[in-house]
This record gives structure tokens, C-alpha cells and sequence, in this order.
């Protein structure tokens, strides 16, 4: 089933949600689970799960609720989590390392197949199980090694370059944690990685 | 006015947007704005915006648009961006490292009062601006500076331990980039800097 266009971006933050807490009714034996037992675990009202599911197809039954290893199993497809994606870094200053070493990633299928850095003195530098590229072998890896996901870890001055070398690469997604905007043509979808809009959102809730 | 607990979360993380795009309209010296203008620079429907904006009053006037300028205002009153939040920083491995240095939070008014480790090799340690401070001084600092928000950047094994260091010292509300869940009492908010969650995002959007 392709992204459907259709289909609002947070109803696909929340379908990571319940994916998880499939996992976990999974793990529990659970072989049906009802909207409001989803929504419980994913921290959602019932209707939203219900509404959210329903641009998927029809899959609860009035009464029955959802098949739980049938519904996990079409989740992780429409989100990629029935394989390994390869994923590169592009850029090894501290945030680049920070996310070299962070152990989410792996724990839900995203694994690092290169780390790069224009910088000579990095370049040939050991990271845990890295070793940090020149930037000029970014296109041979991502062909090579099949990354699919390009991770922009550079400073605002220079992200635009560097996502002009992810998409010549041949990277059509890329997450960029720069606190800047960035231009990308047709058919290469970005994320930001905003660290300062959770802030926000907690100040939002702080007492006056 | 104080934090409507009505407000879904995700119009609070478009109001960041909206803020953003006012303060660029109020920049171009636009008086008054529809929604569709608004929309447009927060990448968001019209519809959108008005739903948003109604949760906090009656902004616009139709035919008229929204004051550029008071509504600026207003959202910059919603989400404290009308003063600076003084933040403390638990943690500092290469992560808390990178978020030490990271620009994006100085530019929308945060700033970074202390930074902690409970490793005496690092205590003591200059970074930048930040001298490492060790954890005991943690509830002294944040008194004293009148820090509001704590952010933690330990491994998961270290998370909880940490989140009830910050809880202690006084803090209601906490920024994790741990990537596991925690527990904090009534009355402290938590957020989760989920960084996979955008990956997963990324890859619905991934050829198959």
C-alpha cells in the first residue's frame, strides 16, 4: 500500500503509537484488543484511534475490536518497521556524535550505515563502531549500502550544502536537526527535527 | 490566562508556528492578516488557523483579518515567549554535550542557567560558556537562577533516576531525550524528545 496522500501527518505520528502498543498487547498475548484498550496505551481517545485507522482500510469489527497481530503486522508495514532502513549522518560535530551513539534508533529498525564529515581532521576518525567518511564518498554509500534516510547533523550556515549533497546522493527523506530552513526539490520529503518546539510546548503548561 | 487544559496538544505546537509566522508578518510591517495569510506561512489550512485561534477568544474580524501585532502578542503571552525561561541541563555525554551548544534554543528565548553530571570527571569541565556543575548543586541552582524547565540527556538506565533529581529540585516540567518512558508526580509535565518518531514519519513516506 503506498502513503496515501490523504492522510494527515499526525493521524502518522499516532500510528507509531499504537504500533508500540501493539507491540506490547502482543507481548501480553492479546490476540483482539478494542479501540479504547489502543487508545488507553497509546495516550488517545478511542475515536481518534477508530478515525486514524479508518483511512487504512476497515479493520475492527462492531463489537470485536481489532486483531491484534493482523493490525501490528499492517502498522509496521505502512511504517517501513517490517525492515532494517539504512540511515546515514551527515555531519560529526557533537550533535553528529550524539546521534551516532543514540540507542533508539536501533532499537526500532533504523541502523547507521555511514557517518560523514567534510572536515579533514575527522575524516578516518573512530566513533564507536564509525568510522567518519569524507563527504565525496556520501553518493557511493548510499548506492552501496542502500541508505534510504539521510540525517542533516550540521550547523544552520551550512545545512542548505549539505542537503544539496544528501539529495545528489540519491536520499529522497532527510531529517534535519539545523535550526533553519531548507529547500528540497520535488519528491524528497524533510522533517525537522525542532528541539525548540518541545520547549515551547512545555512552556505552554508552565505557571505564569 | 492560564493554560486552557481544553486546548489539544497538537494547536499548541501550531501555535509555535503561527507565532513564527507573525513575528516574520510584523517584521514586513503587515498591520492586519487573514488567515489564509497566516496559513500559508505556517504551512497549515485557513480552517486550521481559525480552529486554533478560537480556543483562546475572538481574534479575528471577518472581512477584517487578525492584528498582526496583538495577536503576536497575545500568542507570545500563551507560550512565555514574552520572557526568557531559564533552563538546566541533566547530563553530559555527548548528547547534552550537543544540546549545550545547540543555537536554536538561545534565538527563541531560552537559555541554559546550568548544566549537571553526576561524574566527577566532568564536573568542573568548561563548556563554551557552561562549567560542568555536579548534580547535588542541582536544587540550589534552579532556586537561585529561577530555572523553570530541566532537560535530560542521561542513557535510559540513568533516566528515572534523574527525572526525580530535577522533580526534587523544584522543577514542573522536564524536557527527556532518554528514549524510555518515565513517571513524574501530579503536577509535573513531561515531554519526550522521541527522535526515532520522526524517522518513522519519514519512512511512511519512503518508496516501498
Amino acid at each position: 500500500m503506498p502513503a496515501n496522500p490523504q492522510v494527515p501527518e499526525p493521524t502518522i505520528i499516532r500510528l507509531s503509537a499504537y504500533l508500540r502498543a501493539l507491540r506490547r498487547l502482543e507481548a501480553d498475548e492479546a490476540e483482539r484488543a478494542s479501540s479504547a484498550t489502543i487508545a488507553e496505551r497509546a495516550g488517545v481517545s478511542p475515536e481518534q484511534v477508530r478515525k486514524d485507522l479508518s483511512y487504512f482500510g476497515e479493520f475492527g469489527r462492531a463489537g470485536l475490536g481489532y486483531g491484534v497481530p493482523e493490525l501490528r503486522r499492517h502498522l509496521a508495514r505502512l511504517l517501513r518497521a517490517d525492515r532494517e532502513l539504512r540511515v546515514v549522518v551527515l555531519g560529526v560535530g557533537r550533535l553528529g556524535a550524539a546521534l551516532l551513539g543514540y540507542r533508539g534508533f536501533a532499537e526500532r529498525g533504523f541502523r547507521i550505515v555511514g557517518a560523514f564529515d567534510a572536515d579533514p581532521e575527522k575524516v578516518g576518525m573512530r566513533l564507536g563502531p564509525h568510522v567518519i567518511m569524507d563527504v565525496q564518498h556520501l553518493p557511493y554509500v548510499v548506492v552501496e549500502l542502500g541508505a534510504e534516510i539521510g540525517i542533516l547533523a550540521l550547523p544552520p550556515e551550512a545545512a542548505q550544502q549539505g542537503t544539496d549533497l544528501l539529495v545528489a546522493a540519491g536520499l529522497r527523506a532527510i531529517l534535519s536537526f539545523a535550526p533553519t530552513p531548507i529547500t528540497v526539490p520535488a519528491g524528497v520529503t524533510v522533517r525537522h527535527m525542532d528541539m525548540t518546539r518541545e520547549l515551547e510546548v512545555l512552556a505552554y503548561y508552565l505557571p505564569e
